[in-house]
């Protein structure tokens, strides 16, 4: 991929340790960047007071992960003001800026669509969500290695669900020689395990595989491991739920029946900020590629 | 899953050395069968001298991988007189008869709309497709290790294409010590070859690459390696194309510039028979028992 | 492995977390055991409150991992009076008893010779480095993982030394997506990394490779990580030191640098205690049942 | 490792497809080359008509894997007259003369006591030993693909010992997805087959498991599959043979048995003989710079 950025102009408002990261890399492939919140003293940007200072003619703003709340304010932890994103503050940029965000709230699109800019919702996109399913297995192996007296290697562990997160998850804990039963609906799902040299079953026969399990690793976001599942483990289990919250596990139930259950959403943030600043860059930088040679 | 296939009444028309593994499976597994045009003494099956005498009563009717022609005969290697499937042999059995084939050709889903019957054609299912990458990619890289000078292991590979057979190939090259560069066009696609530890580029970074490369499996059904591509590579290059006919290669442009290039469709069937019908038996099993226990 | 323990004698004498899950183990093989100083009520054991009272018949006595201190003491956590081992202790059993122990002190292989016991240091055999080398890499890779803002994957890793651990570690690593270097003496151990797909180097060529690393783990007892190497490697480099204390790290000079180093010796007993005395049971079964088969 | 071969003057005399191939290699690295009996016209080498015009200040005399039979002549398949090694031709070179050979045979031995010439057999290197190990295990897998209707994914296959081409295969094999059993003497070695995540046992435990095998790769140099041992096994079970002639089976057993048991020894010349070349020039360029180094 050829990384010329050479003279390409951008916004960043706001964020957090991974938009600084990204900041960096964006200057380092030679963007010319102007920043509102963050303290980046040191990197080769030109720091604004107000978003309203932002040149007219940049080809592309960010805003962080999380976004801009309902209160219209823009995330930004390492800022002690609120900035706030009003409609007007992107009247005057040319039609169909491109404004990337990690997920849009409501407010969000609205004055999107109001404004005529065009919204890219970097997690929603699948190359996104691949990527950093590696720092939430990592993350998700990290958790289950720092509250368990055994190791990973030989270990009984099922991951339910084998989508993008699922999929990665598998692969490292056979890696690192688990013993890994992936639960999964689709055929074509159970394909793919068997492929990887792991064993699979349909999730009518988990409440058969509970009692086995030393660890049971969940990313589907739906209320999975029930009450009535539970009771089938044992008490020496320990859950790790990555979806999203809630999650997918009856946790008053886990907490009563003295398991270990832990909700672990979030993961590449939290556990490789710099990791998920870096596929953040990775993704902006494809895209803006291909829309600036295009 | 459950292998009571207990009292199930099936009946297997035609078919090749699959067929014969497949119908071994199904009696172990408790299936009554009656076959038509196969040399199966010894199993416990019931063998039948004309289509017409089958059973009206059987749950599952099972033709060959290759199916029906169009002059109506069933492919059955191991029979020297034609079976001819006219709409006839099909109309006395029960509305809805579940009918597998591995691919079905015109005249076939023709009389499948004319006498009711439901076609289920397994080489197209995501499930058929991911287990048979197993023995195509074992197959492609016995091709491979049969005309090279060098080991798998340290070689420089190419997977065009990122499929279900390219990840099976590309997970199985990696392990062996290859390094694998994986050419595929989704973002998704290249972040799922990073998290697999292998490198990825898009079609349009092919040319820069073909130099470097000792084999190249092509997976893409188009013509991906033409002259203009095939001039940039080494001489020694070996090309294994395992895209349907007539492949994704120009095989006389490689023929003229002394490259070695294999056309290698329907590997499964070939390098590993009894696998391959394993696997047909696999998906035949899982689709009746869902079937019969709804 | 026949598991025929039924009927088979043995002794535990002190110990710690790990000496639990061994007796639960020999007792779950049908072992008879006398203990003294563990809390194990729930167990089919014979709990006695002096190591007198000990039967003379039995077959093999086990002693904690770290053994007798020079003030005769054996190592018992859960044990409020000291368990004194004289040479008494020990005489009145049957000429050539097995005695295991982790690791021995002076003073006990002194009293062994006096008492004609037979000492099988655990902790010394090959066979057990290897089965510990497992939680070691997990603890270390853990404790990587902790301290570090990137993921394992796509890391830049030097492994320092190839023995049991450095092999185990990298093999953990390398299945994790980093990018191994392994710095090795032998030309043999350099022939085996690069089966295993990783890259690696002979010692004098550390120098250049330090500035590139983001994690170092050291498993080499000797000062190899000296002030002149660190003053080579990044600020933000973390190093995991798994050599016996005092390591193999100039500590004071990595703190002078701003540079994260950790010494982690002991990690199996720490990170892992079931798994540590699982492998133990493994070890000590696999002698008991040679020895008494002959 | 530093590249440094410019100046260094070496000779070959005799060879075959691999010497060629390591020469290839010399050159590349900036050796002068003098050579006696290999076509190798193309290459910047000085080709000699016979073995006394070799220059007397070589650095070293590269002789070829077979080396120099009883009848004194070097192997050298591409040279039409014998290359006769008498002891004269060896007397006027400077004391300590570094000669290369594979694995010398006594007449060879003998003269370089009598010359006070330096051998050095690569064969019989430990480095060399695991660095073959790879197109050892390639050719096997492949001979055992081209035999077996089954792919080696999910297939149940022994490894008779693990010694350098039993770790490699078993790694290997593991990867490809076969269930593997390791036999093996020494417990280091069950546990490190553990470690590497497959299942392991001893010999005596051999004949429980023959009946599932579907392939049995054997490394031990000893008659081990006994007729007896074969007897146990199923009839369509595959046995490859890589023990040096004459292998470790009973192969009039076999055939009586009607078991297929193939004897594959010298593989890396046969299947790969451009790595087999490249890894003589590695480990020749290895010894070479330490020599000219100290």
């Amino acid at each position: 991929m050829p990384l010329n950025f050479q003279g390409v102009k951008l916004a960043v408002w706001g964020g957090d340790a991974r938009t600084i990261v990204l900041l960096e890399q964006l200057v380092n492939w030679g963007a010319s960047v102007q920043v509102v919140g963050l303290p980046v003293k040191n990197f080769k940007v030109t720091v604004l007071a107000e978003l309203r200072e932002t040149s007219r003619d940049i080809q592309a703003l960010i805003l962080p992960v999380p976004g801009v709340d309902e209160q219209k304010k823009i995330y930004a932890v390492y800022h002690d003001q609120p900035l706030i994103l009003s409609a007007a503050e992107l009247t005057s940029f040319p039609a169909g800026l491109l404004v990337f965000v990690g997920v849009a709230q409501p407010y969000l699109k609205e004055i999107a669509v109001q404004t005529g800019i065009e919204l890219i919702e970097i997690m929603n996109l699948d190359e996104t969500a691949i990527l950093n399913s590696i720092p939430s297995a990592e993350g998700a192996i990290q958790m289950a290695m720092e509250r368990l007296p055994i190791t990973i290697h030989g270990s009984y562990t099922l991951v339910l669900g084998f989508g993008r997160t699922g999929v990665t998850l598998t692969r490292i804990l056979a890696a690192m020689g688990a013993h890994v039963t992936v639960i999964a609906r689709k055929p074509a799902q159970q394909a793919r395990a068997f492929e990887m040299g792991v064993l699979s079953a349909d999730f009518p026969e988990l409440p058969a595989l509970m009692s086995q399990a030393d660890i049971i690793f969940n990313t589907v976001p739906a209320l999975i491991l029930s009450r009535s599942l539970l009771e089938k483990a044992a008490p020496e289990v320990l859950i790790i739920d990555l979806a999203s919250t809630p999650g997918g596990t009856d946790f008053t139930a886990a907490q009563e029946l003295g398991i270990t259950a832990v909700l672990a959403p979030g993961l590449p943030g939290r556990v490789a900020p710099k990791t998920a600043g870096v596929i953040l860059a990775r993704v902006i930088r494809r895209i803006l590629l291909e829309r600036l040679s295009s």
